[in-house]
């Protein structure tokens, strides 16, 4: 990567509130200092919620947590266990009896400091913490920083599936410091540009064009923080209209519907990246046989997808087990599911199909 | 008991929102009509979350969820842990994931029918489960209809203490059925009076005439109702000031700061409303050392609480563990704890207390 001393801010509005992201690389200090401004003054105590496998792995974390240390109150760290894990309603219940056990109050403050995972759980345990304390992102993986940036969603899993409990629950402020992509593993990487492939499709073409610049996935430090605010601008847009995911909000969820269900029932050997890739070659593949997405439209985005690395080879993917989970995606609104189909660059459809329907095109076999 | 016909509906505003809280003896078809109006004709399905002490000892249970699945879609029952212990995350948990099995969606909705714990239980899962479902509520305590008809707190507890994880999560509707307080234990009944008692005298005295009326706690359905409806009315008008507990609010809380560590500390052995009972003795003993609380009201306080019958001797039961309990209060802000401090009968005041004071005065000997 080359180096970049540029920051981009964008704003996230929802109604009377209004909070930043910050997308840039930054010294330890500055983004304590951005985190304090935006916590307020009257913050009681910071509760540093780091992923595990971060903390071991990355150099950035310890001087991170010694500045905020240094420039707010009661800083104390506590590492969750590496990704997914961390997601569940017992570490939820770690975390709180923790935060409990420190005496933090309500006018506390939680900051996580990881990738999607870490976003999710800090957040949800910032919602649901004395009923809600304030919550800041550091997110550290590509994905996080394009994905958990935006829209206030926070949840653990159930053994049923993914997500199925959480809180909506905006943070005070996010900054993405693209630093920490430095040590994140190529496959991560790779898996994060799903989300920017996806803004692309759904709202801005213009981020294709960045992507079409760099093939084979070569993009620097400056195409990376351009991804990166652009897709963090098409969320920011998408969710300043619609908070509560009634309306137009659910363009969001391209390739996310069969995305969620394969992620889950491969235990998660998936990356997230990598289940929406193939969810949304699944939305592609449905929208050409109701004769929404043109043929053209398809191909471009699987040729893209390719390109960039990720995996697109749906076939024998959406088994039985699959289309069970689909069942209990909460999406599903009584017997059918709402699915965003793709008709060109920047125009989507959203079309609720039904059970039958979905089976009969991704298990003909009728298994 | 004597029985009564006539019906009280209190609205609830809040912000765009309302709903009503219907006090009365209702029927099953009746109250099946009210909840299915209130949850909306677009709701796909209806979980109904009954305590299963409950459960096992009310003839009016079963009636009514006969009466839900008569009126209602995809209606299915599922009994709690009776009381205090349905409200742990490891419950949240197994209530989820049993919505999920059930295939309940985004738009379905969950009734709790129970007491106060039920209802956290209840709404606390509606709050989470999907990120939100509707959720309307039967609450079949005194307690209940007075303190969870209105103010959408929901919580579980953590071995920390007390309703330190929850979300604020408003009904769509509450019919409060007093035919329920008929298998009440009296113990219950007294101990839900507390509450009452509590909005006498930080909001509305006319409801101690009621009290002074009916010495010796020989209250008929009809002064029972009228005491509900009395409570609910003040909540209700506190709560539409402010919905999430930044100001007014905080005057519900009297006798709540030293009441919930009791609580917890018993085990919960002691009822909720025995320990705000004796919450509200500890405010007003406070209030009086700092010259806020006219002796004369602290008399008319006890002698009013003693004669419903709830318990009034404080003395040695704030011991150094509570008092560490009240330390990891949710309302510690800082290094104080603010307490309600009551000047006269509807005339309150919100009070920081620092720590060291409290300990002084609560425990002397400086154990």
């Amino acid at each position: 990567m080359s180096s970049s001393s540029s920051t981009t801010v964008v704003g996230v509005e929802l109604g009377a509130r209004r909070y930043d992201v910050h997308i840039g690389t930054f010294v330890p200090p500055a983004i304590a200092e951005t985190l304090a401004a935006a916590l307020g003054p009257d913050v009681t105590g910071v509760a540093v919620l780091v992923d595990g496998d971060l903390g071991k792995r990355s150099p950035r974390v310890a001087p991170l947590v010694e500045a905020l240390q240094a420039r707010l109150p009661r800083v104390n760290r506590y590492d969750l266990p590496g990704g997914e894990a961390s997601k569940t309603l017992d570490e939820i219940g770690r975390t709180t009896q923790w935060l409990a056990e420190q005496g933090y109050d309500r006018r506390a403050a939680v900051i996580g400091i990881g990738g999607g995972a870490t976003g999710d759980h800090s957040g949800f345990a910032a919602a649901v913490y004395l009923r809600g304390v304030r919550f800041a992102l550091c997110p550290t993986t590509l994905l996080a920083m394009v994905d958990a940036s935006v829209g206030g969603k926070t949840a653990v899993d159930l053994p049923a599936g993914k997500n199925l409990v959480g809180a909506f629950h905006q943070p005070r402020a996010v900054v993405a410091d693209l630093g920490f992509l430095e040590t994140l593993p190529a496959r991560e990487q790779t898996a994060g540009l799903a989300e920017v492939v996806k803004c692309g499709f759904i709202a801005d073409p213009s981020l294709l064009a960045i992507f079409a610049a760099h093939p084979g996935g070569r993009l620097g430090l400056d195409a990376i923080a351009a991804l990166v605010a652009g897709a963090v601008r098409v969320k920011a847009d998408v969710v300043a209209e619609d908070e509560h995911e009634g309306g137009r909000r659910a363009i969001l969820n391209f390739g996310h519907t069969i995305g969620h269900a394969l992620e889950a029932e491969s235990a998660y050997a998936l990356l997230h990246g990598e289940a929406v890739s193939l969810g949304m070659i699944a939305a592609l593949s449905l929208g050409e046989a109701r004769g929404i997405t043109p043929p053209a439209v398809a191909m471009l985005a699987r040729a893209m997808l390719a390109d960039v690395g990720l995996p697109v080879d749906l076939e024998g993917r959406v088994t039985p087990a699959v289309m069970a989970r689909v069942g209990v995606d909460k999406k599903r609104a009584g017997k059918k599911v709402r699915f965003v189909l793709c008709a060109a660059a920047g125009d989507t459809r959203l079309v609720d199909v039904g059970l039958d329907e979905l089976t009969a095109h991704f298990l003909p076999s009728g298994a």
